[in-house]
């Protein structure tokens, strides 16, 4: 298994599974906006059925808002407007006529929600309240789009709404996202950097924002989660309020957390190699195909042993398929199935039929092992496991040595040159040396490390002003 | 158990439910559009479940297309666009921006497939062609707005389309549709008319178009599924084209079928009684309730046989809640649980304690039961099986207690003061017969009965115009 396209020519390799891998048709006759193919939707679907499970099981209820927003509830929050007001799709017409009052397509939902909570939360035994949505939100990008990573419809967005009674319990609910979306992306081997942004990029009618980023095989990070805690931003201008314990009323403190197909992307980008995907077996559609490699006179004998390992694995719900096609060589067949992820290849030719084995091909490593017939089952579940792990690891080293603690910006520079675009560095803390960095590297800051902190031993100075340094913050080249 | 509300005071009845059972909230501030609550939610994913079962099953593959299609796109089959371009929402900024080219909303997703699928197919083996996708439709009903009936955001449009290489094919494809849906609506209790439409009500695009309608409690049919042959019109429109067994080339045959939330709609209305909300077991959120009935010095007693009763159930895969609220009389428990339709109550008193017993109440006609604690999980079962057959048992002894065979204008104008609004009469086959009897009796053609044949034995004549009849038509006050 060779990563050399995959590592240099990420952009291209992108594309070209983008195209040929049957996730997502991007020729849509609008811009930004794609089709999901059935097997990328069955990747979808997988991939959504673990987040929900996270979220029902710590109490959350998913629920469906309409798409639509009127202006006015829009520009309710005025900071939140004022980030989207340049992104938002507008109805302005139905049939010929034209309507009284404008209606956004959502960009994200807090201001469809917040009208409707002002009914439903009257006390604090209507709190907390954890309510989540999957859906389509709709952002009018001027950057380039690009498949999964920039849509001008998102398609998969799952945001979270959570309402408190308390600061400490919002804080809380925080805690409590950053933990479902580590377990989340852990069972996807998705390796992760957790920052608080920098106040200047945080999410608008947010107090501070917290986000997940990865890094891509080009160096590049692709935030693929936030964390917002909203405050009582929203509450106040929407007049939530509730009726304490100690029968006084205050407004409602509120969290919100989202995902996105980002999510699919960045399994693509994390795990793929030159062959094509590389889908952990949780997720991918077909788990396990088996191929037979005719030969003259044994093809009824091969053909037979297929169906009864095919039939062995369904019956231990293992998701598999016997391609039997007989107008393409086994080669071909096996082109098509690594490009599209399939964990496990079983190929049965003839010598498997005599020594009553079948030969087993890993998809993450390409290694070829010969079973026995009747250990087949417990083979396959042992590479599943084996591979989850092994792409776990392989991303996370990936990620480690793609990240640069960097001591002076000058050293930034240098590597920059070297294909590594993620940097840590300390910080005094002030907004302007945070902006000054930017503007010396042309990066992003991230924020700051909150799965790491300073070694408190040394000394640390502020790479921009010298000064003495508390923090650390993070900044990259990013998507 | 008594109808007479939900039977008398239908439209009174429905709005109770809307407002209180907790399925969805109408009260959002656009018109047309509801919010989905946790419980609703829960029974439109297990409504949809069966569908998406029964449809992948028989190789239909699930997609999903972009919301927005150009104003191009929309415009090609002029038949289509001329029935939708009044409830067409266009979406004509984004930002401040005015768009090059006008974006609707989709009111269907023909036109948005069609472009694809010029792209995906180009042979003969490409075809058969099955694909669905389940989002949410737009279109402006000028008529007045109903939750689950008539909403302007659809948020759950089922809609299946299918690609062919003949006519036969297509043919062969529109009875397997009628067959999906007879086991969807059956497996929900749900009695329906099927009926081939008019010439003059068939879908904007279509060769012809077959209808499922229910009959609601005020005897008025409200349409719940249709199905399309879409002959070659829009691959005509669209040129999609593809290359015949004999190298030739032709344009693709084409049905599609649909079913949106008006399934939830007619669940509710079909089976609810004056107490509420009555759901089969098999799309229940919570199929069992358990609710202790306290007394003096037993209190603990009472709750650890609840949990008990709990955990068998669970183990059983039943979908059981326990409500220890101590707030609340069992009573107020009770409406509650009875308004939202929980299947069986499980009641645990003291004198249950004593008798090693439980006390269960079937939900759909109120009957009581003891049983003994050992044998609790069975009698369960049996009764959620007792449910689901007496649920369509009632539902279609209604239906045909309001479906008339008529001989006459006048008979049908007496028996409409009757409260009877559903018709079948003789026709003669002609369309002005047709027309003149919706003017006549102030109500819509339904279509010709597809569920049902004249009996051939007597002599029979259209009831306008007296001619020979050799067809019967369908006639009802309908949503």
């Amino acid at each position: 298994m060779k990563r050399d396209k995959w590592l240099n020519q990420f952009s291209e390799w992108y594309q070209y599974i983008i195209e040929n891998a049957g996730l997502i048709d991007y020729r849509y006759p609008i811009k930004g906006c794609g089709v999901w193919l059935p097997y990328g939707f069955k990747i979808r679907k997988n991939v959504l059925s673990i987040i929900r499970r996270l979220l029902d099981e710590t109490g959350h209820e998913e629920v469906l808002f309409p798409l639509m927003i009127t202006s006015e509830m829009l520009s309710k929050e005025s900071e939140h407007v004022r980030s989207f007001e340049n992104q938002v799709f507008w109805v302005t017409h139905a049939g010929e006529k034209e309507l009284n009052e404008k209606l956004a397509l959502r960009p994200t939902s807090e201001t469809a929600i917040a009208p409707m909570l002002k009914l439903w939360i009257r006390s604090h035994a209507d709190l907390p309240k954890k309510i989540y949505q999957i859906v389509s939100v709709f952002r009018y990008e001027t950057k380039a789009t690009r498949p999964l990573i920039r849509m001008r419809e998102i398609t998969t967005f799952k945001e979270a709404h959570t309402f408190h009674e308390s600061l400490e319990d919002a804080e809380r609910q925080i805690n409590e996202a950053v933990e479902i979306y580590k377990k989340f992306f852990d069972s996807l081997g998705i390796p992760y950097l957790i920052s608080r942004r920098p106040e200047w990029d945080k999410f608008a009618g947010a107090s501070y924002s917290i986000a997940f980023d990865t890094i891509l095989p080009d160096g590049r990070t692709l935030q693929i989660g936030t964390i917002h805690n909203l405050n009582q931003n929203f509450s106040k201008a929407f007049e939530i309020t509730f009726e304490k314990r100690d029968g006084t009323r205050d407004f409602v403190w509120q969290t919100c957390y989202g995902i996105s197909e980002r999510v699919i992307a960045s399994l693509i980008a994390v795990h793929g190699d030159d062959h094509g995907l590389v889908l952990p077996p949780k997720v991918a559609p077909i788990q396990v195909v088996i191929i037979p490699i005719p030969y003259k006179g044994y093809e009824e004998d091969v053909n037979r042993k297929c169906i009864n390992a095919r039939d062995q694995l369904k019956n231990a719900n293992i998701r598999v398929v016997e391609d039997f096609r007989e107008k393409l060589t086994p080669g071909s067949k096996f082109f098509e199935w690594e490009l599209k992820g399939v964990p496990v290849r079983v190929e049965v030719g003839p010598q498997d039929v005599k020594n009553k084995t079948v030969t087993l091909v890993r998809r993450d490593t390409l290694e070829r092992r010969v079973v026995g017939d009747d250990v087949l089952v417990e083979n396959v579940l042992k590479i599943f496991d084996d591979i989850e792990e092994n792409l776990r690891r392989r991303a996370l080293e990936f990620q480690l040595s793609r990240v640069y603690r960097a001591k002076s910006v000058e050293e930034i520079i240098g590597m920059l040159s070297k294909g590594v675009f993620v940097f840590e560095v300390e910080w005094c803390g002030k907004d302007e040396c945070g902006l000054m960095l930017e503007e010396k590297t042309n990066l992003n800051v991230l924020g700051i490390p909150i799965d790491k902190s300073l070694d408190d031993k040394e000394e640390k100075r502020c790479i921009i002003c010298g000064e003495k340094a508390k923090l650390m913050i993070r900044l990259a080249k990013s998507y």
